[in-house]
């Protein structure tokens, strides 16, 4: 038995992954995982991820260096969504330099956001152009 | 200007949507939204997503009577995925009574489940047969 066989791809291979912050609890990012990279993820304890811009596996950090170590892995309960636990290598997950991708806040009844969270990073810094 | 407008909704007109418990920090469940779900969840307060099976609104809670009430909605960098901070009605967010859906954490390299965490009611008590 393999839970990567009990699990609900979709159409395209892909089932959605969460990245939460093993200390703070903080919903750091969600991305795409086709069937490999959720095993490379269990098998590696990175965190790597289907890549749907670029079509391929995406080492989370390959480029900015801050890779997501995995400390536990845990699915739900229909089966088409995982939730990593993970150290956050830098702090920061988002290639903005946000700690969290979902630093934008919807305000004012859905008209605006409102920007919040600390940027750790310079992503002119971190990033080939 | 409405964010909805901003959005990146899948082929299916889809976004993910995660509900995250608002004191906690738990990572309760990830559901879909639809457009009109997701103007229903920011304009009522009460997380509504879009059920893929029943092709239909599903307010969540709406047989249950664990409604999520909103407290807080983010979106990501690429404005494909929503966070909902919310407080959980009754406390478990999961049809099966679990307090989150993520309650199987993936063990033994990928071969096995171990079940965890609180299991707040009996299904048979809350959902119609």
């Amino acid at each position: 038995m393999n839970i990567l066989d009990q699990l609900k791809f979709d159409s395209q291979g892909l089932i959605a992954a969460i990245a939460q912050d093993e200390n703070s609890g903080a919903v750091l990012m969600m991305a795409w995982m086709n069937k490999e990279s959720l095993r490379v993820t269990i098998e590696t304890r990175r965190a790597t991820y289907w890549s749907r811009s670029r079509k391929k596996l995406w080492a989370k950090g390959e480029e900015s260096g801050n890779i997501q170590e995995v400390r536990s892995v845990y699915v739900d309960c229909d089966g088409d969504a995982v939730l990593l636990k993970v150290h956050q290598v830098g702090g920061a997950a988002c290639h903005t330099g946000h700690r969290s991708c979902f630093y934008r806040e919807v305000v004012d009844a859905g008209k605006g956001f409102k920007e919040s969270g600390e940027i750790l990073f310079n992503p002119d810094n971190v990033y080939r152009k």
